[in-house]
C-alpha cells in the first residue's frame, strides 16, 4: 500500500520476459507504437506522446526544458516536496516564478489562482502538481484551468505523476498542454518509463526552440517517432513492454471503471482510517484520491508503527517526507488497489494500533469501509 | 549480433520477476549496494559509482553538464555518431571544445592527441569515446592519457558505454577521472542502467559546483547514497534486478577471462569474415574489438542482405548509422557472445552472400576464424 511504487500484476512482470529485441527493427516499431496509442487513450488525448525512459522527476523535468525559456513567467502553485522541487527546476531554467505558496495539506484555491492570472497578464505557463505525493492533497479544479489560459494563450502543464489513471483527467477535453505521469503509480507497471503528451502548439513551440540538452530534448523524440516510430535514444526494453501489459490492463478494466474503483477504494480508506480514531494530514476538501496521509496519534512512533505493520501484518506504508518525517504516515490507493487490499489494511492497522497499546473499534472501522465499497 | 542492445542470458531475464518493492527501504539498501559494490569490481575502482536509470547517452550527458562550465576549454577527439553527439553536448554546455577530427574509421593518433595538450596548457578536461560504435573504431591509447592530464589537472572523462567489460579498462590504474558504460552492451544487462564512476576530486568539484539541473545531478545522487544508500529519485527497480544478476555472472565468469573471450571472438569474427572477402571499415590499428563494421561488396543491397540473414539464419546484425548507411553493416562482439555465436554468424554470412549470388569459401573462412578461438 505504497505511495509508489505500487503493486504490480504478475501479467506485466511476466512481459518483461522477453528476449532483448533491435530498437530499430520492425518489432520494437510494433511495440512502441502501441504503448503511444495505447497511453493516448488513458490521457484521453489525441496529443503527440513521449515514453522517456526515465523516473517521473526526468519527464517533468523534460516539461521544463522544452517549454520554458530565461525570463517567462510562470504561475504555480507551491504546498509540499513535488510542487516546491518543480518550482526549483522552473526556478534553475531561469523563469520568473510566481509561486502561490500554502501549508503543506493544503491547496491555493482557484480563486487564488484567477487572481494570480489577473495580476499577471503576460504569464507564459501554468505549471501545476496534480497530486503531491509528500502530503496527500490533490487539486480539483483543473477543468477550470483552460478558462485562465486561454485568456493569453498560456501553456498549462500538469504533473499528474501520481495520479493519472486513478482520477479523472481528460486532457484534451480540459486543454492541457503538456500533461506528465509515471509509470510505476496509478497505473500499476514497473518505475522507469514516464509517458508526456504534448499539444500541437506545445510541440511546435519546443521544435522552434529546441532546447541545448540531449537526453529530454523533446523535439528530438518527435523528430524520431515521426521518421520511424523509433526513439532516438536506446529505450529500456523490458519495461516498455511491462508498461504496454500494464496499459492493456487498464484499457480491458475500462478507465471509467477504473477510476470509480479508485474513488470506492479511496472514501473507504478515509472513511474506515478515520474511524479508528486517525486523521487525514489534508485538509477535507483537498484530499488525495490515491495518496492517504494520516497524523500519527500522540506517541505513536513512526519506525515502529510502520516495522510492525509491515512484520505482523505484511502491510506496507510509508513514512512523511521532509518536515513531516514522524509526523504523518502515507497510505497508497492506486493502481492495483480492490476492496480485500482496503479492508486488510483497516484490520492491519488497526491490530498494530491495539498491539501497540491504542484503543481501536475494528468492526466499526471496517463497516464504514465496506458502506463504501459496496457498489464496486 | 547486434551492436547493442545485446543478448541477455536468462538468469537476468528472471532475475526482473521480483515483487516491486519499496525504493526507500532496507530491500533497496541491499539491492543498490551489490550493484555498486560489484558495478566498482567490473569498472576497476575505488571511485564512487551512480547507477543512473537512463540510457548511455543520458549518463554521458550527466557528465558533461555535471563536471563542464561555461568557457571550459575541452580537447575531444571527434570521428563519429557518439563522439560528434559528446562534443555537441559539450558546445551547448558553453565549453571551448578543440575536437581532434579524423575520419570515419580512423582514429586521431596518441602524438595528436599530445600535441592538442601541447597547445592547449588550460585544458580542463579530455573527453574520449572509446569505442564508436557507428564505425567500429577503438582508441587503444587510454592507458597513456594520464600522463597528459596530469600536468595540469585536467579531468579525464571515458565514454566506455559500448565497451566496458569486453576489454581492458582499469578506471584506477588508467587515472580515470569520470568513467560511463550502459548496462546493455559488453555487460550483458538490458537497456536502461547507465554507470558512472566518479573520482574523489571529480566528486569535490562536482558537489562544490551543482548543475543548475534535477535529474543528472550528481552531486544529489552522492548525497542520498551517503545518507541512505538510497537513490533521489524512484529507480528502475526490475532493470536494476537484472543488472546486479549481469554483474554477478561477470564476475562469477572472471573479468579477465571474459575480456580474454571478447578478445579472441573478435579476432575470429574478422579472420573469419575477412576470409569471405569482406573488408573491415576501420584502420587496422583502431579497429574495435566490440564493434565489426564491414564494408559492403560491390552492388550487396543493405536490407536484403540484413532481412535474407535475419529471416533465413536467425542472426540480427545492425546497418549503417547517418551517412554509412547502406555502405557498412556492423556486427556486435559483446557480452553473450561465444564461440557458437562466432562460429554460426561467419556461416550464416556466408550462406547468405551464396544465396545474394556472391561466392565465398565458407570452410576456409571457419577454418581461420576456429583457429583464434582455440585457446578459449
Amino acid at each position: 500500500m505504497l505511495p509508489g511504487p505500487t503493486n504490480v500484476p504478475e501479467r506485466v512482470l511476466r512481459a518483461m520476459f522477453t528476449h532483448i529485441i533491435n530498437h530499430r527493427s520492425q518489432d520494437f516499431v510494433e511495440l512502441y507504437t502501441e504503448v503511444i496509442e495505447k497511453t493516448q487513450q488513458v490521457f484521453q488525448t489525441k496529443n503527440d506522446i513521449v515514453a522517456l525512459s526515465a523516473s517521473g522527476t526526468g519527464a517533468v523535468e523534460a516539461s521544463v526544458v522544452n517549454l520554458i525559456r530565461k525570463g517567462d513567467k510562470v504561475i504555480i502553485p507551491v504546498n509540499g516536496e513535488f510542487s516546491g522541487r518543480l518550482a526549483q527546476m522552473l526556478e534553475w531554467q531561469g523563469a520568473n516564478v510566481i509561486k502561490l505558496e500554502t501549508p503543506p495539506g493544503q491547496n491555493a484555491t482557484f480563486e487564488q489562482v484567477k487572481e494570480a492570472f489577473d495580476n499577471n497578464k503576460d504569464v507564459k505557463a501554468f505549471y501545476v502538481v496534480h497530486n503531491e505525493t509528500s502530503t496527500g492533497t490533490q487539486v480539483k479544479y483543473l477543468d477550470k484551468i483552460s478558462s485562465l489560459t486561454s485568456r493569453n494563450n498560456a501553456f498549462y502543464v500538469v504533473d499528474s505523476v501520481s495520479l493519472l489513471g486513478g482520477a479523472e483527467l481528460p486532457v484534451d477535453k480540459w486543454k492541457i498542454d503538456v500533461c506528465i505521469t509515471g509509470a510505476q503509480k496509478a497505473l500499476a507497471a514497473p518505475p522507469g518509463i514516464s509517458p508526456i503528451s504534448v499539444s500541437p502548439r506545445a510541440k511546435k513551440h519546443m521544435i522552434e526552440n529546441p532546447p541545448p540538452t540531449m537526453y529530454f530534448n523533446l523535439a528530438r523524440y518527435f523528430k524520431y517517432y515521426e521518421e520511424s516510430k523509433h526513439t532516438p535514444f536506446t529505450p529500456a526494453l523490458p519495461l516498455l513492454y511491462a508498461f504496454r501489459e500494464a496499459l492493456r490492463i487498464i484499457l480491458e478494466e475500462g478507465l471509467d471503471v477504473r477510476i470509480r474503483r479508485h474513488k470506492a477504494c479511496s472514501d473507504a480508506l478515509y472513511s474506515g482510517l478515520s474511524g479508528l480514531g486517525l486523521t487525514p494530514f489534508a485538509k477535507e476538501e483537498d484530499r488525495s484520491i490515491s495518496i492517504i496521509a494520516l497524523n500519527y496519534l500522540e506517541g505513536l512512533e513512526d519506525n515502529t508503527f510502520r516495522n510492525t505493520l509491515a512484520k505482523k501484518f505484511r502491510v506496507l506504508v510509508a513514512g512523511g517526507f521532509g518536515n513531516l518525517k514522524g509526523k504523518v504516515f502515507r497510505v497508497g490507493c492506486m493502481g492495483e488497489v480492490h476492496r480485500y487490499h482496503v479492508m486488510r489494511t483497516i484490520s492491519a492497522i488497526s491490530s498494530t494500533l491495539n498491539m501497540m497499546g491504542y484503543k481501536t473499534n475494528t468492526v466499526d472501522a471496517l463497516q464504514v469501509a465496506e458502506e463504501k465499497l459496496k457498489n464496486l
